[in-house]
């Protein structure tokens, strides 16, 4: 399996991204992005996105150049039109003009409509992160999860990412779908030939399944709760609710939903601790509740309780140490596109 | 089992606090608050609450005629000092001021610190939606849920309310604990001797246990999400990092949190939707998703799928019409203090 350098591999990123017509800025914002998705271990969101980031620049699904438009504003809130550019550079911008409102004025929030895929939303609360300020993203998809007792994909993955600073190296990142999996958990198994767990999919009748093709042939994901999946559901409309209705992105199983290359209606909130107390006197807060729990008590097997976000971090150490594994299939066609555009991929990739 | 008229619950509980010192603004919030938590079907959050309430005014814990003090304030924000004063009339007050703040600005975001029990959460996000805007309401309390891999009580219930305007007769509202279940389900299972299914508990060493008994000898309940129970965990710390650390009310398991008589920090965030796209509009696209969703095809055994806050309306309808079922234990406590304040509670009562 290749193990590629993530500065090489950025750089790669960067120069396909180039050669396809990005701008430099929206080159380094997107290979940037798919290769800290990597370090962080969500290989979902990495470089295998290259083969269908660079398909949709081709057939005009995305647009390289497009306009950042902020079609309402006022000192708190905003809307923008990505007209379908780059995700990753509509939602890096989009949130970067939140925090500029909430350091003004303590509060501010963003919706985005007219986005392709943003990537891994763990990103973006890194920005507020770096600013002292507490992050809320949310962003709605194409539909693959069924209500709660219900049989059709309805509802979007839709995932909530929630960053706080915890005054500690590794900051508190909460991004979870609120169905009980994401669907790149069903493909990884699917490809394996392995069976999925009680709980993850039905089948298109809605009956439980173990087999992952049944998803693929009509089935659905369930809502995060399994008896209490109401819970899931209801959390995965309020992204759609934020998400699609409020910023006109469209709901997930909604007629004005595009789902032709899909569309991330997002919703950003961002809170600047600031202004409700003394900065340094929250991340002591934060921190205490951590300690609390990482010094507790473990169950039965368990060696260790990780805080959401401690997991990535955990990745990205080791892989900027040791290279980022990936996968043949997907390195080859990494190297196929960076071949149609004259690019050498091969003489500084090791394969073990 | 006594079942009673609501008109008649609400004016005895009125009295009962009027007589134990409340003004008549504040007997009115709590009485109507709680009745209204009967009606909605939730009576562990309904006039159960008398007999705790009561004995926390004399207690000195619950101070009638607190001030509510704002004690920061923006146009868009501001964190309130309840002065330990009546928690219905701390939460309805700051509700009205972000409702008041985010219909001027589009956005806003209130923390309460020094606050009692606020009850149901779903009675004040019904306020923001009076104002046709989405109510996001979060609260903590103190610890009874173990992190996730964890034994230990470390985060509090902490439950997440969040109503949307939907442009039907019932709007959505998930009003959800963060854990499985919330404490009182144990209760109930406890006191009718049954046992409770999988997943919902720990005994004292962390080791799954199905007896309610195991709970209140030490144990602990489980974060929403079975084998993903790190979500639910994160969305449980979501609550305290917003209500708890934000507001200085304290995190659950906080040494500054004030565990005698419960403490629930709370933090309120308003969006006007008409700051950001036609609320007309916003209620269609609402509407239409709700609507899939209603009209699509249930799994077996289920007969229709009820959206967050359909149920509580059913049960609404229901209990105006036949009155509120209250237990004997509990009409007993209630008639109990309503004598010692000389008031009659027998000549209106039915009892089956």
């Amino acid at each position: 399996m290749p193990i590629v350098s993530p500065f090489e591999l950025e750089n790669l990123t960067f120069k396909i991204f180039k050669s396809a017509g990005a701008s430099d800025e929206e080159a380094k914002i997107v290979a940037g992005h798919l290769v800290r998705a990597n370090l962080a271990g969500h290989d979902s969101h990495g470089v295998i996105r290259i083969i269908q980031y660079i398909k949709n620049v081709r057939s005009g699904l995305t647009v390289p150049g497009a306009e950042f438009d902020i079609v309402k504003e006022t000192p708190i809130l905003a809307v923008v039109d990505g007209h379908w550019g780059f995700g990753q550079v509509v939602a890096k911008k989009s949130v970067e003009l939140a925090v500029k409102k909430a350091s003004e004025n303590g509060l501010a929030a963003v919706g985005i409509r007219n986005c392709n895929h943003i990537g891994r939303l763990g990103d973006y609360t890194s920005i507020t992160l770096e600013n002292d300020m507490i992050g809320i993203i949310v962003t709605n998809s194409r539909s693959l999860v069924a209500p709660f007792g219900g049989t059709e994909r309805l509802i979007s993955t839709n995932p909530i990412c929630v960053g706080i600073p915890s005054g500690r190296d590794t900051p508190f990142l909460l991004d979870m779908a609120t169905s009980v999996h994401a669907e790149g958990k069903i493909r990884v198994r699917l490809a394996r030939n392995e069976k999925v767990p009680d709980g993850w999919l039905i089948d298109k009748d809605g009956n439980p399944t173990n087999d992952p093709a049944d998803f693929y042939d009509g089935g659905a994901l369930l809502p995060l709760g399994g008896d209490v999946g109401y819970k899931g559901m209801g959390l995965g409309l309020l992204v759609d609710f934020l998400g699609g209705a409020l910023t006109e992105a469209g709901c997930s199983s909604s007629k004005e939903y595009r789902t032709l290359g899909g569309s991330n209606g997002t919703f950003i909130i961002v809170i600047n601790i600031s202004h409700f107390t003394s900065t340094d006197d929250y991340k002591k807060r934060v921190n205490e509740v951590i300690n609390n729990i990482k010094n507790s008590k473990t169950r039965k097997n368990v060696e260790e309780i990780f805080i959401p976000g401690e997991p990535e971090e955990l990745n990205k150490k080791k892989r900027l140490a040791e290279g980022i594994f990936i996968s043949e299939t997907t390195w080859n066609s990494i190297g196929n596109i960076a071949r149609e555009y004259g690019l050498n991929v091969t003489d500084w990739v090791n394969v073990e």
